[in-house]
């Protein structure tokens, strides 16, 4: 196994109406003046932003608004909400809504803290020494932002999508309701498993060493998403299932599914990335239409931990050789997204690049992890190519 | 389920030479004077503290030491500590150990932040309003404290060993080098594997609402917690084995593997502490020696709990009625105990009370719960006498 280190300082309370405890947590922080960051109306006609004002107007805490945080968050309004922090004094920030409101919410922070232009993280130019603190509402299992050292910004010159990861990031608290999950559209629901699945999965397909314990917890952890978002399907109503998620999703990013491994594969995200900043398409729904391809791809190269995926998650009998098994569970795997109605492919997806867009991004997924990378199996330019290609 | 707070902050560093990042953790944290607080001379024969030292004066950091911290540690020492602390303006406590070093240090900490008698805290007359900051370098796997809220204090006048939780006695950071542990004697290796089971298997039998996530996390901790401890009784220098068990010992007790319950039901440690309290027993082989009788004495009132933990646990068949499943699977874990040479019963554990001794620790436990506790099934007086006796 790996040295490793784990990080998880935010406080969580979870259950239902636990949004009403804003006031308490941000005192607690030492906040006074609070920057509320959400995305579109729904938490405002959902009546979720009024009983948010009304606590703090209760507890005599001062705060301002800004809203249109959109899924693949934008840097012109990171940029905005930075100008905005500084001119009114902001010492805190909450998000209200799921991973677009809070990675968007983690750059102002950055940008507020330290300076400069916050591109320079995202870009890999400047580490931060510091962020504003930062509390969530969580309305979207899907990111684990909420637990996790990670945001990714799209800068809109050029469609840039990039992720910056530092401890200054991570929430100081996150109050986890799963009612406030239920007015989701279904779509969103079923996005929001395959992203939390794959956080997971990022970290459980590698080629170097694990714990036993780090295995054992992931396969609970996909098995449980798995059987639930199936549950969710028929039933978006239910709390219990939405709380599995809803927990899951915060688990699953924090760094306890990849512990003591070697940090995890992660070009299921970085090929998707590019897809996303091309098309705004939803991040976990991109990243079913391209996990197929890339499986089938780089198997063969961690044929062990394909084989035991197939055997202790997706429940795939141990007969025939470990290829045959391995390809079992990809398809098994591929046959779960098509029951939750998420992409297998690009043309699922609904979108449909050219020759040269596939080129294009294939050329930026290079760039962006500095040439190659992967822990399935290393990819470089032609490989990412090849995998965009399979998965039209 | 239960509506749940979950909170872990302490920053952990796992690994070989992980103890030789002290300084730079201390600092992080703002410490600059501190006390350095262990048990017995191991730490000091095996050249740990010297490491320790080394790092400490090479960063410039001052310290000084205070040894003497036994099993069951001793409220004595406490105050001893905090009037060292006190005199010498330390602002940042060391704990180089396992959980004796550890709960005596966050007694310490309670006591010097706090003022007034520390023991009204474990005495339940006062809530700490903070603590000071604390680390841990960790030699033992088995309490958990490295990532716990409690500690456990021995009480001389009277032999009271009691318990006190809070937030503020979470450690800052813990250095766990797997390492460390291998000098350890089999009997204490074992006892801590013992100790980390029971953290998780307190919380798993609960007569309420549970997560799928949880219960799959916790089953999947004690399977390979056992696995591990059986692999350490055959070959104790392994690197592999001593690591999983030091991870699980830190999860199986920083709140995980009850997320979602009520708490669990902890009767088994109560029972425990009478017992640790009177005869200065290994915490973990006091528990073994306890646990049977208590199983038997309440599996009929939490049945599905006890039918599940024989078959995803303990690998029994279901075949036959929950009843016997639910027996099996506890005979299964009284085997277990014994393959790794720890006590089922007090004869075994080495302790041979009198009646009266049985009654004034059954007096005793039912005084420190406040007349009545348990979630398997609730225990008043008669009913932890009767435990007490079915374990003679």
């Amino acid at each position: 196994m790996f040295p490793f280190k784990y990080y998880a300082p935010t406080k969580v309370l979870f259950g239902r109406d636990t949004e009403l405890k804003v006031a308490e947590m941000i005192r607690l922080f030492g906040g006074t003046k609070v920057l509320i960051h959400y995305g579109g109306g729904s938490v405002i006609r959902s009546g979720l932003m009024k009983r948010v004002t009304d606590t703090l107007d209760a507890a005599g805490i001062a705060y301002i608004s800004l809203g249109g945080a959109v899924p693949n968050p934008r840097l012109s309004l990171v940029y905005e909400g930075i100008e905005l922090c500084k001119r009114e004094g902001i010492d805190f920030l909450l998000a209200v809504g799921g991973g677009s409101a809070i990675d968007s919410a983690k750059a102002i922070g950055y940008g507020v803290y330290n300076g400069g232009d916050v591109w320079d993280f995202y870009d890999g130019k400047r580490k931060a020494a510091g962020c504003l603190p930062l509390g969530v509402i969580l309305t979207l299992s899907a990111t684990g932002s909420e637990m996790s050292d990670s945001s990714v910004i799209t800068k809109e010159e050029g469609l840039i999508k990039r992720g910056y990861s530092s401890d200054y990031g991570r929430a100081k608290f996150a109050l986890l309701n799963p009612e406030l999950t239920m007015t989701l559209p279904d779509y969103q629901t079923a996005c929001g498993c395959a992203d939390i699945m794959m956080h997971t999965m990022e970290r459980y397909f590698t080629g170097g060493a694990t714990l036993q314990l780090t295995d054992a917890i992931a396969e609970a952890l996909l098995r449980t998403v798995m059987t639930n978002a199936e549950i969710l399907v028929k039933d978006p109503k239910s709390y219990d299932a939405r709380a599995e998620v809803m927990w899951a999703g915060s688990l699953s990013h924090n760094g306890l599914t990849g512990f003591g491994s070697d940090g995890g594969d992660w070009m299921t995200h970085k090929l998707e990335h590019e897809l996303g900043g091309l098309y705004d398409v939803a991040h976990g729904a991109g990243l079913t239409a391209i996990w197929g391809s890339w499986a089938r791809y780089v198997y063969r190269d961690c044929l062990p931990r394909f084989r035991r995926f197939a055997v202790n998650v997706m429940g795939v009998e141990a007969v025939g050789t470990d290829e045959e098994i391995a390809l079992k569970g990809i398809e098994a795997m591929e046959a779960f997204y098509r029951r939750i109605h998420m992409p297998t492919n690009l043309r699922e997806l609904g979108v449909n690049p050219t020759e040269d867009e596939l080129k294009e991004m294939a050329r930026k997924c290079a760039i962006g992890v500095g040439g190659a990378k992967g822990s399935a199996r290393l990819l470089r330019e032609a490989d990412m190519l090849a995998i965009y290609r399979a998965s039209m």
